[in-house]
C-alpha cells in the first residue's frame, strides 16, 4: 500500500475505466459503490460483512456528525476509523447537501451557511473552512469541497449563481485542506442541467488541479436522461487520471449508464434504506417484499446472490418478518440489496477489463426485463 | 443424537443439576437459558451468531405464530426450523400466556379462550387441542401445555381456579400431544405465590408423567424471594430425572438463584428487549449506555465478553448510535446481553459440575456489586 493518495486507471473501454485508487488505508477498486454510513455506521450493518461483500470505501455525512456526537468528540477518541471499527478507506461528504435538504432556518452568504440543527434546533456555522476542519478531524481520507447544492429544477441564473459560488468555495476548500499526505480533496462540479454552466464549473475545477472530481447536484428529481447528459458534457473534461465520483447516484441502472460514460465512483442510500422497507433488488430487478404475493412463496430471493441470505431462506420468510417489522429482516434485506450492488459493480469491472462492458450492460437489463414481465 | 426424547443428570451440586436434554434435532446443554424468537425470530440476531455464541435451542410463541404468518402457512413452508433457518431444537408456548397479556376481548371457557387478535382485531380460538396442533405443525421439538396465566396479585380462590383448570388442560394437552417421537410435551406448576397451591400443582402433575415440567406464572411482578420460594417448594417433587424449566424468568440474578434451586431451563425477552434500548448486561453489573457519562468513555463495554461488539468498539460510540436510533445498535448490544447470558450460564455448568456453584454465584455477584458501587 501506498503512503500517498494516487489513482491508475488499468484499462478502458469506451469511457468506461477500470482502476484503482491507493492511500495508505488501503486500495479502492473501480469502479466503486459506496455504502452510506451516515452516522458514523452503515445502517443494519456490521463493518466486517460490509468488507466481507467485497467493499473498500463507507462513506460518511458531516452534517450529521457535526451535530452527534461532534467531530472534535471523535477526534479525541482517536477518529472515525477507531470510532466506526472501518479501518478501510472513507469518504465524507462537506455537509452541504444535508443542510439544504435537512437544516431549518439556512442563511447562506459567501463566507457560508448558518442553520439550525433539525434535531435539537441548536445553532451552527458551516463554511469551506470549518467543512474542511471537521472532515480532517474526523480523519477522512477523501474529503469534499464546500458547495451549494440547489434543487431542480431551477432557474438559470439560480444555477449559475450556485456554481459559481462553489467554485468560489472550491478554492477556500482547497486551500483549508493544505497538505495531508496519503488523504485528499474532491472538487465538485455543478451548474444543474444546464450543459454550458457544467462545462464552465468542469473546466475550471480541473485548472485547479484536485486529486479527483465530483459531480454534484444531480439525481435530485431530473429525469436519467439528463443527468446522463451532464455526465457526457463533464467527464471528457476532467483529467483523465483523476478519479471522477458521481454524488448520491442511485439505482442499479444508473450506476451501470454513468460507468459507460466515465465515472469511477458512487455513493448512494437506495441498497440500505430500500432493505429496510421490504424492497430489495435482485437480478431480475426489484422485488417489494410486502406483496400479498410473497406470502407462500417458498423460492428464494435470488439463488445466485452472493449473499446467504437472499439464498438460504424463502421469500414468504422475509415477507413475515418485514411485515411483522422485525429488525433481521432489515438487517437481512440491507445485506442482500448490498450485496447485490457489489456484485454489479465486480461484474463492470470484469467486462471494462475485456472490453465487454457493453454486452455486460445489455445482459444485466434483460435480466431485470425479463424478471419484470414475469411479475406483471 | 438419539432419536428419542430423553434427558440426563450428569453432576449435581447441592439442588443444581449439570444435564443434557438429546433430542434428534441435537442436544441441549443445561442449565440452558433460551434466546426468544417471538416471530419466529430472535430479533436483531441472524441465527448463527445465535447458535454460535452457544445458544442450543431456542423459543418461539404460539400466539405471534399463529397469527402471523399462521402455522398451517408455515407447515406447507416446511416447518418453523426451516422457515427461521434454526436447525437446532426448537420450544414453543402454547400461547396462554400471550392470550392473557397481550389479545382483546378474551373470553375464558372450560374448552378454552376465545380472543381477538391485538394486531388486526381478527376473532380466534385457543383450546388445548388447538395449542398442541399449532405446535405440531410448527414442528416443535418442545410444546408447552395450555395454561391460564393470572396476574399476580390475585386472590387465593382465583389462583386456585386458575391452576386446576389448568391441570385439566394439561390432561387434554397431553392426549392431544399423542405420541410425535423425539419431541416432548411438558406439564406446566401453577398457583400463583401460595405454596400449597404449587405443591399440590406440582404432585399432580408428576403423577400425570410428563417428559418435562415448567414452572409457570412467576416474575409477574413478584419480589424475587417469593418466587424462589416457590420454585423451593416445587423442585423437590418433580421428578428429578426429568428437565424443569422456569418460563419467563430473567434477570441474570434470577437464573442463578434458581439454578441454585434445581432449575434447568430458562427464556425471557430481557437480554434481547434490553439491548434494542440501550441496555446492557455485562460482569460489572447493567450500564444503560444512554447516560451522558458514556459519552467521551473510551473504554470497551467489557474487555472479558465474548462478544467482539463488548470489546472492539468503545462505549461511546454504542452510546453515540443508541441515541442516533441505529439498528447497529440493537443489533450489538443485543449480542453483548446474549454473549453475557451465556457466559453466565455455561459458568454455572462449569461450576456445578465442579461442585462450586455457590462460590461461583458469590462472585458473579461480588463484580455486579463491585461495579455498581463504581458507577455510583
Amino acid at each position: 500500500m501506498s503512503e500517498d493518495f494516487s489513482f491508475r486507471v488499468y484499462a478502458t473501454d469506451g469511457e468506461a475505466r477500470l482502476g484503482a485508487i491507493s492511500t495508505p488505508r488501503g486500495i479502492i477498486r473501480t469502479p466503486a459503490f459506496m455504502p452510506v454510513g451516515t452516522a458514523a455506521a452503515v445502517k443494519a450493518m456490521y463493518p466486517d460483512r460490509v468488507r466481507a461483500l467485497g467493499y473498500d470505501v463507507v462513506l460518511s455525512n458531516t452534517y450529521h456528525l457535526m451535530l452527534a456526537p461532534g467531530a472534535e468528540r471523535i477526534a479525541a477518541l482517536g477518529g472515525l476509523h477507531k470510532f466506526m471499527k472501518w479501518p478501510q478507506p472513507i469518504l465524507t461528504d462537506s455537509g452541504g447537501f444535508q443542510v439544504m435538504s435537512l437544516a431549518r432556518l439556512r442563511k447562506l452568504s459567501e463566507r457560508g451557511v448558518t442553520f439550525q440543527s433539525h434535531i435539537d434546533g441548536s445553532r451552527h456555522d458551516l463554511t469551506p473552512e470549518r467543512s474542511m476542519e471537521i472532515q480532517r478531524l474526523l480523519g477522512s481520507d477523501i474529503q469534499m469541497q464546500l458547495d451549494e447544492c440547489v434543487r431542480l429544477p431551477c432557474s438559470s441564473e439560480e444555477a449559475e449563481r450556485a456554481m459559481r459560488l462553489s467554485l468560489r468555495w472550491a478554492d477556500r476548500s482547497k486551500s483549508a485542506f493544505g497538505e495531508q499526505p496519503g488523504r485528499a480533496i474532491f472538487g465538485i462540479v455543478h451548474g444543474g442541467v444546464e450543459r454550458a454552466l457544467r462545462v464552465f464549473s468542469a473546466e475550471a475545477l480541473a485548472e485547479m488541479d484536485f486529486p479527483g472530481y465530483a459531480i454534484g447536484g444531480l439525481a435530485v428529481g431530473e429525469p436519467q436522461a439528463a443527468m446522463l447528459e451532464m455526465i457526457e458534457a463533464v467527464a471528457p473534461l476532467l483529467p483523465f487520471d483523476k478519479p471522477r465520483y458521481l454524488m448520491g447516484v442511485g439505482t442499479p441502472d444508473d450506476l451501470l449508464e454513468a460507468v459507460r460514460r466515465g465515472v469511477d465512483m458512487f455513493d448512494c442510500v437506495m441498497p440500505t434504506r430500500a432493505g429496510r422497507h421490504g424492497l430489495v433488488y435482485t437480478r431480475r430487478g426489484r422485488l417489494n417484499l410486502r406483496n400479498a404475493r410473497f406470502a407462500d412463496d417458498p423460492r428464494p430471493v435470488d439463488p445466485l446472490s452472493s449473499s446467504p441470505s437472499a439464498r438460504d431462506y424463502s421469500r414468504a420468510y422475509w415477507r413475515h418478518l418485514t411485515k411483522s417489522g422485525e429488525i433481521l429482516a432489515m438487517m437481512a434485506l440491507t445485506e442482500i440489496n448490498l450485496a447485490y450492488y457489489q456484485d454489479l459493480m465486480s461484474g463492470a469491472r470484469l467486462a471494462i477489463k475485456e472490453r465487454r462492458l457493453d454486452a455486460y450492460i445489455a445482459e444485466v437489463q434483460r435480466d431485470w426485463a425479463e424478471g419484470e414481465a414475469e411479475r406483471r
